[in-house]
């Protein structure tokens, strides 16, 4: 039940029609029952401004190819995450229009261009090649959210020189995601050189100590700079959304 | 050695009264050995857009009181956090100018209010009255740094209904700073309600299994709604500081 | 006293030499030395009023038969939990009067429908679709236990709205089994809106910092709610199991 | 605002003194944002059937009086659990009335005997000694709320004899809570002998690899038999409270 | 070097033969490099009483009938613990005279069977029927190393009156081996039957918060027994060996 | 069984009715079912050969002298562990026959010696001076049940030869304690040398990743060599305990 | 740009070619944006000495070959670790000239000797055969940087005479890396015979409390000799690495 | 027994003045028996090159001064650790001659300075204010042990262009120590700008999930740069030491 519908309801009863205890009961419902509710995508298109994305782990060709049918005729732009390359192949038969970024494991279907509601340049930096379907999954999601996003990768604090050699696109950033494993120390070196908000994102790259991504996670927490907040292990598509959220116009 | 230090220097060696060798003698150490660069506070201030914040745990008040004579003369304001009663007596005697605030263990030291440079209003937001300490050194953080905050607190999610009743202030605010210990539901929930960023602030309110915080903090790192980012635990200062980073102008 | 010296009382019970009170007495103390007990299944059902489950993962098809084929000359009713398709096709070929539930990876082997036992309904709700097996599994033991069983799913905290759309239902419950994975705050909400007991079951849903299910299981035991009790990381047979053993006349 | 005044608004729009326009922007806040919905404890007291449990650690003696001053008025019934001996005498000397349970920590101010509610006999078992004070507060809990309680205390599984000693007591209770620290093995032991919900409380009692509680708690969780759910360690007024739930006619 | 070679050296000093300085020399690095002390397998049966096991898992079947055709000559026993069938077999066809134990996932060569050395009867316990590799893989080391082993499997504490239908046996026992696996409460609950040494081995069976043993691990370290000590999860081999250990003349 | 009932049986052996042999049969299973078993101390010391120990952490003086008291008339020895200067002076005061041990933080009270009941010596080893109070409790706990024990302190691995200047000791022992903190590596450095049961026990000793003796616990159980089974940290009294229990005839 | 490239700026300026404004301007961007160092290998080569390694789990052997041909025109030694087998194959058909060690899981492609820049030999030991191929790792890295190295394999505690066995080659090494697995007790041992550094490397062998090496790891950090410095678990390369650098004239 | 009572043995034996037997047995005990080797400080001082150094945690002055007087007549050098200012006062009573740096909370008696002995510089690096007193523990030790040292404090790397200020020191030093908590970032990048070996020494500074130095811990091991090996959480001691050894001649 919408405005429109409360309005009626309401004429109704100031016109007799309908009996005050009834319109007690059917008020004292709302807004519960109302079943334009449980259109689940379509309102969260509404409330949120971006439609839901398929997290495509776990999940069969047929049900992400299922759940896409169903969004298509509503949402301009529909994101499925986590998705291998056979799965892919699958989706692009049934979805021709759609595309597929490897290096992101993403899937993309645009009916049209999103227009861009960002006020500034969002930049995703990557600390070591192995972050990079990470960092993509958080430069796809910015993008698709309508951003103009650039990224910078394979910039670790091993040898910090290479980060500097970028002083200029960092300092532009409006919103910067920064995604690291191992030590995850690159957030708070980034951080450190930037008075922009810095959104990092652990990644499960690593081994024995580095306890899959755990260890950068709670570094990244640690951080000495305090324009730093953090998102889940793995999350790029978390960082690259909550990116979004804070460029907006 | 800022802009203008380099400036006259370059022109001395146009005008040939530095030789070429001098100039590159003293150009190569720069930006790392000027001994201005050495005035930490100073430099900060004019690289994040706010002078460092004082930690006051575990220094005694004779160090605080130190650092901020170092700072007043330079800075407009002052924040010292996580100060006790007693600490805050003996640095409120020696700047009688600054004030306390109890419930944040908070010791701000304003030569004149901060102008206002936020575009929108940052919304506080706590699960318990157990975690306003939290809330509240997220809030004066926030408002030091130049902001319209408002504050909600005691609306956790086994009363869920609380937090409707708020409903109006939650979708007018910019960016959201939510602080909840125990499950750390809350969050997730705020979120839910609105397409903002929200900067979760896990609380170390709770026992047993709550382990100090950690529950809640991971709770919020797995949270369903997209638009949330965390900071470490009890670290009210830094959600307040990263929300008002994601304010600016 | 084995089967032997029961026999000799009985008889001396049925002489008239042992009044039935006395006899009563004694056999109830039964259960610790009579060698007849190792019949394991035969004394469960007595004693617990339901008979052994078969925990179906890690056993092969071939003993999941034996053990069935053990059981059901003596019961009513069999259910196998963890039964994943292969085994499920194998084992049905063998009994072909059970029902195989996909959803919940269980077999079901009812010779007659159980009769109701249960006080009132039983309701079962889940936070996400990846959720539904574990919640599955808790409504198809809750049923097989002779109870009225609802069911709600997918209304996780991000949509809060969701929840309330189905108050009638949730109000009328007798017991709630609420199942949840990720940050496990579902259990929280609905807890907090009833004053009937909630049976929260952790799921193994979630990445990163989800830890398998250990996040959710820690939030739930850390519930602000106090009519909330935690069983086992994706143990929905146990929280099915439980909320039978309240919802009992 | 309740039925009856929403019934009011409603009569005066069908008697066309409140426009239309007026009700829909009334109506549409509702239920968030009545005063009557920021009276808590009187809300939760109706919504829940027990009033807010004062949750006394952390608080001083000033601020459980103010709350209790609050909540007299209103309530027939208080509960303040851990309240150490002095907090006690300050509130006791402020509230004559009031009992304190020194082995449970807790003050209970009752205006008169709560009337019995619960349909059958709730049983609190404790391992060992060092676990009464968690047993004791489950005890006054229950049976605040309503219930007839019962307790057998110290008989922990290295003297498994001592239970059987009481297998009357725990045949008859028709709701049980065990509470044990170190290995937490009781639970497991007194379900297996009975046909009803057992509530497990893990309590912090042991050293070492007891990690404070921790392990009591896991073990619980993986109980072998299928009638326990468990709450956060030492949390005996949890138990308490979910036992009468349970017991609840 | 063995005595006899050191009084040839000293008699050569003796005799003026070898100066003292080198003698100083040759004696400063004895018992280290003495030769014979490289025959690892040949040292331990003597030092320890029994030959080194062979841990199989890791190794391949080559392997392990490499390390058994270097140990035949020399030993009259052979075990090989964790050896799954596929390589059973292959080592079965090498060594016709060896036993394969496909409920122990052991090889046992035996080319005579080895005397009874221990002073009594040791108990093997297991609480369930997963447990059961683990408990055989105890049962047979203790066997082989000379003892006489008695078994009973399948006595869980969710149904204590199963352990006491076997009391006799228990309480003959000279040593025990306890083993369970989930919340690890057998050992505590048969210890608290016997004054004998209880040796107790957690095993990784059960789910979620079982965490592989871990539980059970810290739940038999808390046991409230004090005659219980414990080896590593899965540990049958060391559990046997142990107990074979305690129960020698 | 009661006292009445046992007393009735005992007359009626006395006058010739009940035959001796029928009578020991009958009175054999009473543990369970007669209430006078509720007098704890007294059955342990029956069933388990040594009285209950008094855990004195967390016991003040007046509740310590109070179990004493009860204590006294029934047994021989009496143990107090973990009792601090304070405390142990005023038992001390009350009982002025008992012997407090500072090292070991432990009172006992003798009414005469133990008879040595031990088959051979126990010995006692610990790795740092820290870890003595720890190897004190083990040693006179083992004393106190009757055994010769001897100890070697302070023979850390780090300087490995001093270990081995005690070879003889260690060679003559039939069961050995070995108390380490740390890395804990002293047991599987001794158990190398022995071929007699090792109980080891992980002491506390250590900061930063010692983890409070966790470290060292774990690494006990994953000894390389096999005679070796660990008890809880800082547990010198259940190390001596199991000890003693190996050293009986 | 280097010193030369300033010079010329500096004398341009000097000369009045460049103006002041232009001058400041590219200073002000120095060192961060010189071309040069974007030629990462070829860079740390020159930093470091040492090109960089490889890392293969988780690449193809495309992608190894794609790196190892981009790095052989410029480097005289390439290193690629943790290869299988199968990739092994596929890359010694692209570069013959390359070597597998399959024991250590490693390539090594080599245009020619390394000259022995190490000033002392480096000796690798490791405890049990299992840890060879991590020890192989170290051997082979530190061989690779120009170093002789030796090597003792399995010498673990539980027959530590096997380690005295070789202690001159111990007292000759200019720096030791020492594996182990399981308790992760050698490095204490060796490191209390030696006054040289001694670098640790944990081995995720084991099983239960093992915890993949993580036991390991925390024994070597808590290591009571103080010439112990510990390395992330399993990383041979790093061990050998570290040492190489230590071992450096 | 030395060198020189071996000499004279021999030399007896050589003149006939033992006889063979004799002598056979007296040196087969050796070296494990010979009383010279229980001075333990005065061996340690020979074979590891330096004497024991006190750790003071947990000792009182009177236990750290009576093992200093037993020390002072043979050691040049005696280094006691964590000593708080109340106990230095009464350390440095009894010994005036001996130095308390309260910075490191150390202790240093030295009869005359240390000949140095290092072949280079040794320098510290600190992250953070707060990290000053574990990284002046290994300063002092370093020095102690003979070696030139420098340092460099409060370069935390949210401002790495403080760093880059002492790039001279950096390049210059032979060995490095860096001390950091919070995320522990610090040695990675130090690491990243030199060829030679660092010793990185995590600090238990920060809060919440930085886990008293855990978090800083596991980011040093995973460090991206292989030039780095780790100590325990705030043994500044130990990193010190481990980088005297690297450092000598």
């Amino acid at each position: 039940m919408n405005s429109e519908s409360l309005k009626k309801l309401l004429q109704s009863v100031a016109a007799g029609d309908t009996p005050v205890d009834n319109a007690v009961d059917e008020i004292s419902k709302l807004p519960f029952e109302d079943i334009d509710f449980a259109h689940i995508d379509h309102h969260r298109s509404l409330r949120k401004g971006f439609p839901e994305v398929i997290f495509g782990e776990g999940k069969s060709s047929e049900q992400i190819c299922g759940i896409m049918a169903h969004m298509t005729p509503r949402e301009n732009i529909i994101l499925v995450t986590r998705v291998d390359t056979e799965k892919a192949a699958q989706v692009l038969n049934r979805f021709p229009q759609a595309e597929y970024h490897t290096d992101a494991r993403m899937v993309v279907l645009k009916k049209k261009e999103p227009p861009v509601r960002g006020k500034g340049t969002i930049l995703v930096v990557s600390a070591g090649t192995s972050d990079i379907p990470v960092a993509r999954e958080a430069y796809l999601t910015a993008q698709a959210m309508g951003n103009c996003v650039e990224s910078i990768f394979d910039v670790g604090v091993a040898g910090i020189h290479r980060l500097f050699a970028h002083k200029d696109l960092i300092d532009q950033a409006a919103v910067l995601v920064v995604a690291a494993g191992m030590e995850g120390a690159l957030p708070s070196v980034v951080a450190g050189m930037v008075s922009r908000p810095v959104i990092a994102v652990p990644t499960s790259i690593g081994y024995g100590s580095s306890f899959n991504g755990l260890t950068a996670l709670f570094a990244m927490l640690n951080s000495c700079s305090s324009n730093v907040a953090v998102v889940n292990i793995d999350n790029g598509f978390g960082a690259g959304y909550m990116a979004a959220m804070i460029n907006r116009e």
